[in-house]
């Protein structure tokens, strides 16, 4: 796969891009993460790729010229055409199912504006996709950025280990995760609960379930309405509604 | 505002920490971004912070005394005790309000595990909130934690200068932004919408308003569902939900 990033502030990705399992996805040569400042493409000798808006009113303006010739001037796509996001609030809410369907795609360019608006041309005939992370401000679309390509890159075939995924794929079963237990058995006076010392496999995994049905109870209740669960799940799940 | 960020990994937050409204923020010294390699209070010679989970299965686990021995060494805050926030798909759903009320804090303290899990006592017994950024998986929580980070420190008195914050501010409506134009007035055809250059501000404003409730409706009509709008504009938006 490979992923462009426009933004006016490429040092921001070197970290993100370089590091933990990005770097390694990288360095095996299994996605292609690069960026361009479109600064590059500003077609005024004072460098500005924002101007005011018209109608007035507060705020900044990214102009469409230096935005539609810095995709224009990218290397041609091999395989499919490139989705173009643009990371924005008024975008759909992104979710795993919008992971998985751009970690579909051979080439993703992602379009960063940084606290202006974006030009209205820019949405209607460049972009196909428009993506908030969630429902709360950013400075700018870098940040949200690098955390849709992290979801789409850990999706990649050989991008992560087993040891790696084991862990992450318990989220695919629509609950939230039980609790886990490590070394010391007593920490601070603290124990871990005897059925995870106990040994017997058959405890252990009803324990995890009930587990993971409770936390999903009192945290994401959301996420257990779309689930299907047997009699006897519901049954004991219920003690806890009463309560 | 004093933030620490416990990771694995502080060379993802260089580029992040130092670039744009963060870094002018801790030039300024409105806010004081530090990280700490928690690795560094392993307790053991292989330097590993992690262990087999008890019970069995796979994934591994992060251990309890390194973190809790990182936080405890951290120099102590001044004014309010801190807020130690976990990074956790299980964690509460972030939003902007939960952003304005960590905004308020003197001390803020982020642990970022990277697709392991956490012993379930440092849940317990450590943190005092866990946030999910969103309804995906990320491969650590460094950049989940960044985006707090930088959702928090634009409210600070201060950060944002007037031009910034005006553009942000309109999401305070509880609507999605209205289509933004600059110039060129045509661009490769297409216009900016005729209002927009008439002048008449009355007019631009309830084009502006219109667009704002028409985008809403569209694409986040949940959002709409929460406002008051008046009974002219309950009418105007009508005519698109019977289309």
């Amino acid at each position: 796969m490979r992923i462009d990033v426009l933004t006016l502030f490429p040092e921001m990705f070197e970290g993100v891009f370089g590091s933990s399992i990005l770097g390694k996805a990288r360095e095996k040569g299994l996605v292609s993460l690069n960026t361009v400042n479109f600064r590059e493409y500003s077609n005024n000798k004072h460098n500005t790729v924002d101007d005011y808006p018209y109608g007035g009113g507060g705020g900044m303006v990214l102009k469409p010229e230096p935005i539609f010739s810095a995709v224009e001037d990218l290397p041609p796509s091999e395989g499919k055409p490139p989705r173009i996001v643009l990371m924005c609030p008024q975008g759909e809410t992104y979710t795993q199912r919008k992971a998985e369907e751009l970690s579909q795609e051979d080439h993703l360019i992602f379009l960063c504006g940084h606290y202006e608006g974006y030009d209205e041309r820019i949405r209607e005939h460049l972009v196909t996709d428009e993506i908030s992370i969630g429902d709360y401000v950013l400075t700018g679309g870098e940040m949200a950025a690098m955390v849709i390509v992290d979801s789409i890159v850990r999706l990649l075939p050989g991008v992560l280990g087993n040891e790696q995924s084991a862990v992450t794929d318990s989220f695919s079963t629509g609950l939230l995760e039980y609790p886990h237990y490590t070394r010391p058995a007593e920490f601070r006076g603290w124990q871990v609960p005897d059925v995870l010392l106990s040994g017997h496999h058959a405890n252990v995994a009803e324990w995890r379930r009930q587990q993971s049905l409770l936390r999903t109870l009192r945290r994401r209740p959301d996420l257990l309405e779309r689930m299907e669960l047997t009699e006897k799940e519901r049954k004991w799940l219920q003690q806890f509604k009463d309560s």
